[in-house]
């Protein structure tokens, strides 16, 4: 077979000559622009051509700092199909962990929407190696800013060169992006996209039994382009030849829901805030959303009610799907198997709240107290990846070593596997109680807490034990109307029947909040402390 | 990125693991027999060890002579996941030729079905490096044969390893199969199939823009498995773990007919003459398929009149493929663009006769008598590809020049592209008729004459001319009821108002046959010499 390369080139150039009429539907500050892959790969080669003459090349770092729109989008291409690395920027770090990840990964020139300005001008002078800032506006005149070279970026653009030959012996396992998570302790860590990888993952999207990703398609996705790749649409849309939908900064439920009706959206792709968000507004006005073929969701876990209420009340079909940045990232998918075809409703929505089936092209193993675990939908283990969309280290990172060993990633995450391979996350590993050498998830107790209509919200916790090694404390915010109304008995009366007797919590605490991240996350460590001083343990 | 390769045993482990009661449905001469994808694991693991056992290791070719069905499928697995390379001999070629393939591929072990014994027999004093023949029979005896030495291959698979493990250090690169495709002139070439190339070309198998196979399929291909691969679709169906119905030897259309009922099918795949068979067969008899999703069809172009045929009076998605040995093979698809929703029935149907668009993964161009052709749906040119499916060259054989040129295959197939990208294969490169520096396709001019009522069939050919270089000669044979009814003139009334008058031809011959390949193809070179003669050119 010809050894020809897994590179983001032949994407581009697919799009322009098969799909030149289809469209990239960007929301600015400004207003909706439409623009067609033809004059998107246009805009793209200038911006190439533009990067190449600022010397940019293979294996130099160019930053985004953006939201999601046709500008981005252009940068998401033109940057890898000159062989230098896209660095998309999480905007929601701490200016110190931005002016970290930026020194870290030796970013050259920062790509960066005119009302995110303030975060660089914030971290300015920490910067080592930018040498130039390129502002992203609709505006003809570039904005006040104490960032200096600045450039205009359609300025720069309109001297470009649309006919700009991309770099075409690129190696399929050479970088072409990349994006830094937060750690639970310390800086941001790294994580390098091959265009291989990119490519891969693309296939898997576009599978019938992955995203099924088509050309009939107009995909929207809300996921933000500085979070791992907007979970790869960008590309895979490109690539496929489906209309984009980038909504844009400053969205509101109205706004998606407005969008998604006017271009005939049939794919989206969110966290679950976005979907509870959506589900709101559903509430209050009707939109016409007939075309919609599903909705993805991911990042964290979306309640089986909500994923019921999307699908039973408006008919709109709703999926859940895992990965992480380490995982480029789509690894689970909650596509049914034929053999739940029959199953009773109820049993239809306990999978559809599970994490899913492992897409085509990875491998998996779960790792529990001895070994791999049964799949018995019970017994729990740390769920392992491995595959060619698989990170296998941090970029420059000492703390490589706890996450990927033995070839394989370590999620992190403590699942289950049902008897159909359907795997579902019942904590993080280090959320985990380990009590008399069994484990207890801390997340299935939460959510039995959540489920009471007294409880706010609840978070558990492990504390030391002389005897069990660890047993597990729930900390419950009451719901303003039950506080001081409810006491610890009525809730250990409502856990009893739900779970093993050991499995219940030593102590629940009353508490006015609980600590979390920026994200919005529990805190666990945070918590932790806190309980252990409570109670004085 | 992990460095994991694309290699066939992720394939069947992810089948044991998510999809073990999903079926191997297959038809063997002795019944319908059923197989669960996690016996279907076992038997081949077993086949696996059998095979080590034999001494078979890395490289070595491991040839098979069967029909479509369970133990043919074991060897496409058992073969590569122990790093040997699958050689499907095409039983169709002659007893030389198949001679040649085997001791060219250097086949150690020979596979072969019951009923095609013969096949070997016929050759067996030529074979230079088979040392084993394993029969594969559904009788617990051997049958009586000349050749030796001989295995039974259930007896063999009783004492193998169910738990065996398959080769795990796989380089992608490395071949996995091979098959040999019919020269124009000479012996066979052989191509070789790399693990990657498999991979990739499963992965396009699958998208919701190529084949669209899916777990929830039954697959039944009905393009015999010793002919590329099958198109693929053993390795996408176990991968995704969709049912295979594997239809067997010598079935009629009733045969399949009541298979894909039976079985509920959604997608089958053959040439058109089987589909021509099954369409007779349906103006016979009521089958209920509505369950299929659609036909695929390849090899050879199937008229405009089936396709209707299937989709209006039947209600059965028809969808034509491209592709050739060289190709593993699918390159083109006739799936119709979102473009194409609202074109009026003609025009769909004039495009879903054409070979269809690219699929995702590859690159083509076409290159005409100036440069790459324009996309106007008239201007020829030849196909050209290029993709991490596409062969490189043929194995061990110096006309691999001609073929492979430019790091591009030349495909040897002429063909116009339409505005939407949708190419329409007008001849084969050597059947295209130069006159006066412009090409005519010979097959336009048969096809219309075979619209013609009197028409049976017709062939057209370039005789050589002092002036024009090059100038068409048509051959016809009418049908019976029109013999010496029907002049010269009566057709070239006819043709007239369809082509530009130079492309009509010099001469129309009437004659009682055309000369035809084994596989039912005209015989151009024979028929050349066969007109020059008689017109004593």
């Amino acid at each position: 077979m010809m050894n020809t390369p897994l590179i983001l080139t032949q994407m581009i150039e697919r799009v322009e000559k098969f799909f030149p009429n289809k469209q990239v539907i960007s929301r600015t500050s400004t207003g909706v622009q439409r623009f067609t892959y033809k004059e998107f790969g246009e805009r793209t080669r200038r911006l190439a051509s533009v990067l190449t003459k600022f010397g940019i090349t293979r294996g130099d770092k160019v930053g985004t700092i953006a939201w999601n729109h046709h500008r981005h989008l252009e940068a998401y291409f033109a940057i890898p199909c000159i062989g230098a690395v896209l660095h998309t920027i999480n905007i929601r770090l701490s200016p110190q962990q931005i002016a970290y990840i930026i020194n870290h990964a030796g970013d050259k020139i920062l790509l960066i929407d005119e009302d995110l300005l303030p975060i660089v001008e914030n971290c300015k002078d920490e910067l080592k190696n930018v040498e130039a800032f390129i502002i992203m506006t609709d505006r003809p005149e570039l904005p006040e800013t104490s960032l200096s070279p600045v450039y205009h970026y359609e300025d720069l653009l309109s001297e470009g060169d649309a006919l700009f030959t991309f770099v075409k012996d690129i190696d399929e396992n050479d970088p072409a992006g990349m994006c830094y998570t937060s750690a639970t302790t310390g800086l941001p860590k790294g994580v390098l996209y091959s265009h291989r990888g990119i490519v891969l993952h693309s296939f898997a999207l576009g599978l019938a039994d992955g995203g099924s990703v088509s050309e009939k398609d107009t995909a929207m996705p809300i996921v933000p382009m500085f979070h791992v790749n907007a979970w790869g649409l960008p590309f895979a849309c490109v690539w496929f030849g489906s209309n984009l939908v980038l909504p844009g900064p400053n969205f509101t439920p109205k706004i998606l829901l407005e969008l998604m009706v006017s271009e005939k959206v049939t794919i989206s792709a969110g966290v679950p805030t976005i979907w509870i968000g959506v589900l709101k507004e559903l509430e209050n006005e009707n939109y016409d959303l007939s075309h919609v073929r599903y909705l993805l969701c991911g990042g964290s876990a979306a309640p089986k009610g909500i994923i019921k209420m999307f699908e039973k009340k408006y008919n709109i079909p709703f999926m859940h799907a895992y990965g992480m940045t380490e995982t480029t990232p789509l690894a689970l998918i909650s596509r049914l198997k034929s053999e739940h075809d029959e199953l009773p409703e109820e049993d239809i929505y306990e999978l559809k709240a599970k994490q899913g089936i492992l897409v085509p092209g990875l491998e998996m193993k779960v790792i529990g107290q001895n070994g791999e675990v049964k799949w018995d939908g019970i017994e729990m283990g740390e769920l392992c990846l491995r595959g060619p969309w698989i990170a296998s280290s941090y970029y420059n990172d000492d703390r490589s070593e706890e996450t990927f060993k033995d070839g394989w990633l370590h999620t992190g995450d403590v699942v289950t596997v049902d008897k159909s391979g359907f795997v579902k996350i019942v904590d993080r590993t280090k959320d985990l109680i380990k009590s008399g050498g069994e484990w207890i998830s801390s997340v299935d107790i939460e959510n039995a807490l959540m489920a009471h209509e007294a409880v706010f919200e609840a978070a558990v916790v492990a504390i030391p034990h002389e005897k069990w090694q660890e047993r597990p404390v729930a900390c419950v915010v009451l719901k303003d109307q039950y506080k001081d109304k409810i006491i610890e008995d009525e809730l250990y009366e409502f856990l009893k029947p739900q779970f093993a007797k050991w499995w219940l919590p030593d102590k629940i605490l009353f508490m006015n909040e609980i600590p979390k991240t920026s994200v919005g996350k529990f805190l666990k460590r945070a918590l932790r402390d806190q309980v252990k001083e409570l109670l004085n343990v």
